[in-house]
């Protein structure tokens, strides 16, 4: 991990400048997010109008904290920060946070001071986030000294963006790292450190703009070899980049050329925030897909068709299946029924007569053992015994490293059982085409692993 | 409503032939399920093998019911199924669905038989529904012969189908009819039923195959002008229309010939199932987009990027506010901040110190008031106080008739309040993709009703 985001993410002391001592929902309080977090290292609040805040000795200034500070987080008037920096410096503080607006994001009088910030850092030594950072967070060390309060999960997954939103929402990022204007700290020195952070399998990058387009792609390019590396950069759009001006003055860059960058360095892109959702739960779930060849089984031959037809705009298609599969797939059918790939299995329950369990354990176990499979989407699920729970532990083990994907909009029992994690091969998405869409990022993951693979 | 769907609907004595005395999970009987409804008429059970099913008394023919019976279901192997037809025309039923699998769906025998019954009910004056259909449901009636039990919901849906997948997931449609084979009673007569049935604002088809296209056109171009209908039509890919011919043994025809078709006809093409569980809750509870032009309000520069990045996708644009709008959305914020579209109202609120209620209710009626400003995307929301509640109703209802979509993606407060629905013009989505996606249809309709009004 690199030394350069040790205080942003695991300081052992903080000083928050400029905490107010209002609390509660609203108040951006720090020091109470800070607290709320189940963070123990010190801290430091700095306000000159208080002798205490939440019951901790405040300070008038940064320059009277008696002992070594690891990280500054500053939210005060934009007039004061360049002042305040400076004496950050002065008292050797190595980190420093600035939550404020007003910066790049606003005029040309803020566009100066960030300047200044970081000409005044670069000569003290010392490393800026933000401004305008809604700060960071780190689960797997009870730290966050957002400006809202968070519930902590230690999931794998490490953000790195330009906006509070993929840190503010729970459950979204096991660490995470708002660079805000991005005037120093950038995407570079996040990825440095999650390369080899073992907590972390997945990272998640929300970009508006990148400044050393070189750095970042020679970083980005190894790290996408040890884990993958997913990115939404916004700004397609020219309405958007205009916006992006004024959110945080990032200079936006041609399209196509982020395209081709991210195609390069083995990073993979999605266009709306929904997918870091998914591949938040796919990525570290399930395996890796090792080919195109889609298996489903459904109870419904309409919602099957309507997954197949989403299979092309996803780069999947429908495995050709094996005369033997074919055959034991038909086994429990009656006569007059061809099942065949989507395995529609209502006819072996409703007409055949065998229960839910018997026919669906014996179709995904058929479906596993073809080789032309390399995923199964599950459009029919019914509550199993224990006895059959059991058995679809072991059909999913003996199936190899093949995805399975449930939709919740399939025609499935409410709850899919527990039974179902336990597998790990087994994870649920809201929609048909979500579940789809994940599938398709595990098998490009797959192919540019293989790709390095054959190169190297 | 046209009146060969009413006793498939709306019947006054039913005979479910071939009903199980199985009850319970997995039984798929009719007549459980249709008592489960609430239905109120008489039923007819017929089983040779029982004196009573569930307490009502058995026949063990329909030769053998004492009274007229409107509807009847088949659902009995299918080499009984012809006999079983030819017995209810003798007695004069006009209504027959016929649930059981294996006809057109299956093999050449089942082709033939199923030929041989639309011949014999044509002969006897009767309709046939399936064969297999799910059933009809209508919760205006407390009725559903469904082959699974489904809780009604008195919703303005109704639902065409070739499947049972939107009837039997709780809630999708008020009324519902799944054509399954469509041997006879097809999208038509379901489109004629419902153009003129008060409790029905929306029409949802989804269609694998349409057997008469020229008499569709015509009765879905009336109908469209009255409400809309939205279309599934699955089949756009080889391998779904494969598999459209071991599902019902429908032609699928060229995809692009409906593409134009639906088009000419003002019926709304979609192509997922998750876009009609949007538009259920967009065309009954929004007005609908009178122009392409959004307005966004965001709490984060980066998610209002996100969405902004989405709209071309969706055809709308963001709308250029006018320098009264302008004026009025940056009242409240700092004096370095411009606030233009999105309006990022976070630094009125964390620096400016308005309560939130202030200036999201300032910025909305600035928004609804500009006349470029044809809906408006909510990506900030917070819970509001009594009296700034009662401020919104009167600003949406001030504002005119323009749609506002909260996702819940967006930076909002876990439970959009009850004020909201009772504005009538405000709906929540599950993602920000979603609400622009039914925004573009609200914009669609419009545009196909405005020049349907310019042709008159």
């Amino acid at each position: 991990m690199s030394d350069t985001m040790k205080p942003f993410m695991e300081p052992s002391s903080v000083a928050i400048i400029g905490v107010s001592r209002a609390t509660g929902p609203g108040s951006n309080n720090v020091l109470e997010n800070m607290i709320i977090s189940g963070f123990t290292g010190r801290t430091y609040p700095v306000n000159p109008q208080a002798d205490e805040i939440m019951g901790i000795k405040a300070y008038p200034s940064v320059l009277d904290i008696p002992e070594d500070v690891d990280l500054a987080i500053i939210m005060i008037s934009r007039l004061e920060v360049l002042r305040i920096v400076r004496e950050c410096i002065y008292r050797g503080i190595k980190a420093i946070a600035i939550v404020n607006q007003g910066f790049a994001d606003a005029d040309d009088e803020g566009k100066m001071m960030q300047a200044e910030i970081v000409r005044i850092a670069r000569e003290g030594g010392a490393r800026v986030l933000g401004p305008n950072t809604w700060g960071t967070l780190n689960a797997f060390y009870n730290f966050s000294c957002g400006i809202s309060p968070v519930a902590l999960a230690r999931i794998p997954i490490g953000v790195i963006c330009q906006t509070g939103y993929f840190l503010g929402r729970p459950g979204w990022a096991g660490k995470g790292i708002d660079l805000g204007n991005m005037c120093d700290v950038d995407f570079v020195d996040g990825l440095e450190y999650y390369e080899n952070d073992p907590s972390i399998e997945v990272i998640f990058l929300y970009i508006e703009g990148i400044g050393h387009g070189r750095r970042f792609m020679e970083v980005a390019t190894r790290v996408a070899r040890k884990k993958p590396i997913v990115a939404l950069k916004t700004g397609r759009q020219e309405e958007a980049a205009r916006a992006i001006q004024s959110h945080t003055g990032t200079l936006v860059g041609r399209d196509e050329a982020y395209d081709a960058a991210f195609r390069q360095c083995g990073v993979i892109r999605v266009s709306a925030p929904d997918e870091f959702e998914d591949l938040a739960n796919a990525f570290p779930t399930l395996p890796l897909m090792k080919g195109p060849g889609m298996a489903v089984i459904t109870g419904s031959g309409g919602i099957g068709i309507m997954a197949v037809d989403l299979l092309r705009k996803y780069h999947l298609h429908l495995a050709r299946l094996s005369p033997q599969t074919l055959s034991r797939l038909n086994a429990l059918a009656p006569p007059w029924q061809k099942t065949d790939n989507p395995a529609d299995i209502w006819a072996s329950i409703a007409v055949g007569g065998h229960p839910f369990g018997e026919v669906f354990l014996n179709s995904l176990d058929a479906l596993l053992q073809d080789e032309e499979v390399h995923a199964i989407l599950v459009l029919y699920f019914q509550p199993m015994s224990q006895a059959e729970q059991t058995k679809l532990l072991d059909i999913v083990e003996r199936g190899g490293d093949k995805p399975i994907v449930i939709p919740l909009d399939g025609l499935v029992a409410p709850e899919p059982t527990s039974a179902l994690e336990k597998t790990g091969r087994i994870a649920v998405f809201p929609t048909i085409e979500r579940g789809l869409r994940a599938l398709s990022r595990l098998h490009e993951r797959w192919q540019y692993l293989a790709s390095i693979e054959q190169g190297a």
